[in-house]
């Protein structure tokens, strides 16, 4: 291994991966090399491509190939709603739900000043901007309930306050299907205080 | 996703990896776009470069970027001892037993009739020249205790069988630590079978 430096460097930046170690990064680069030759000569034009292609939408923050993503450009979303999720993958799951029609906005991160994260390197000015020139009534919150994406959803609802945009967050409960007896105590304790009339 | 090619042929092509299914392949192409785009751009080169520049070793089959490689090429090896392994895997953990000092041949695969790997596509008249043109006293079978590995196992042995040569094939029986307790019944019954003096 040691005098294969081509080899090496390329089991080095599998390691870029997330969950890839020394050993999988090896077993990767084998496999690449071995089996799957032709999937390895796509794999690296394509992640060339998407790295000079894909860029930030200037409206939702989320990646896209033109200046405007096809989900800002299209006429049938609800003009009154923006979702404001942490990342792309978010966006995707909300999606995947059918039962949001509105806008997003991708904060690509959340406020975190261990590592460093502050409402500057977010961006949340680009944010603000959007808002103020939209017609949105209703902001939804909906970063994870994490303590990061809880102070972040704080972060932003004090930035609106004052305003007159209704600022929502999206509620925290039992999960579909859960049952009291298996649920955290925490999950549990949100859930009564939440409790809502039926 | 549907508007946006480069990402799912990004996504697409990070499917080619073991494991690597339609949600961790998206997962992973999120990552290498906003978390660590030097790492990606990094991949995209050293996946192109290896597939460009590695070659399999003229004499023992393994990756290399010369005609030869190190291991081939190195004098203090003992010439008397030839290896026969199936995968680059397989060469490494040898070499970290520290325990094998002479040369090495890498199959790049096993017999499979039903994935259509027979002699031929296994290229083994290679490895008949190489033992042919070469002063190896004993060669060492060190394919996998799979179903597989010991039908190439017994078919290089076949080939072998009336020349000079010593053929052996590395030991079965219980793994280092090993508790009779709890090994697998194949295993003892190969343990038991393969007693030796002591």
């Amino acid at each position: 291994m040691s005098n294969n430096t081509i080899l090496s460097d390329l089991v080095d930046s599998l390691k870029c991966l997330p969950g890839v170690g020394p050993k999988s990064a090896l077993r990767l680069a084998y496999h690449l090399l071995q089996r799957d030759r032709l999937g390895a000569n796509q794999l690296s034009i394509t992640i060339s491509k998407a790295l000079d292609k894909l860029n930030a939408c200037d409206l939702c923050n989320n990646f896209t190939e033109s200046k405007i993503c096809s989900l800002c450009e299209s006429t049938s979303r609800d003009d009154s709603l923006l979702c404001i999720v942490e990342m792309p993958t978010d966006l995707l799951m909300m999606e995947q739900t059918h039962s949001f029609k509105g806008h997003y906005y991708v904060l690509m991160g959340r406020l975190s000043p261990l590592d460093g994260i502050g409402p500057k390197e977010l961006n949340l000015s680009k944010l603000i901007d959007r808002i103020k020139k939209s017609n949105f009534k209703e902001i939804i919150i909906a970063t994870n309930f994490t303590s990061e994406g809880n102070a972040t959803a704080q972060y932003i609802k004090d930035i609106l306050t004052n305003t007159n945009f209704k600022v929502t967050r999206i509620a925290r409960g039992l999960p579909m299907g859960g049952e009291i007896e298996y649920v955290d105590s925490g999950t549990l304790a949100q859930a009564l205080e939440d409790r809502k009339n039926i």
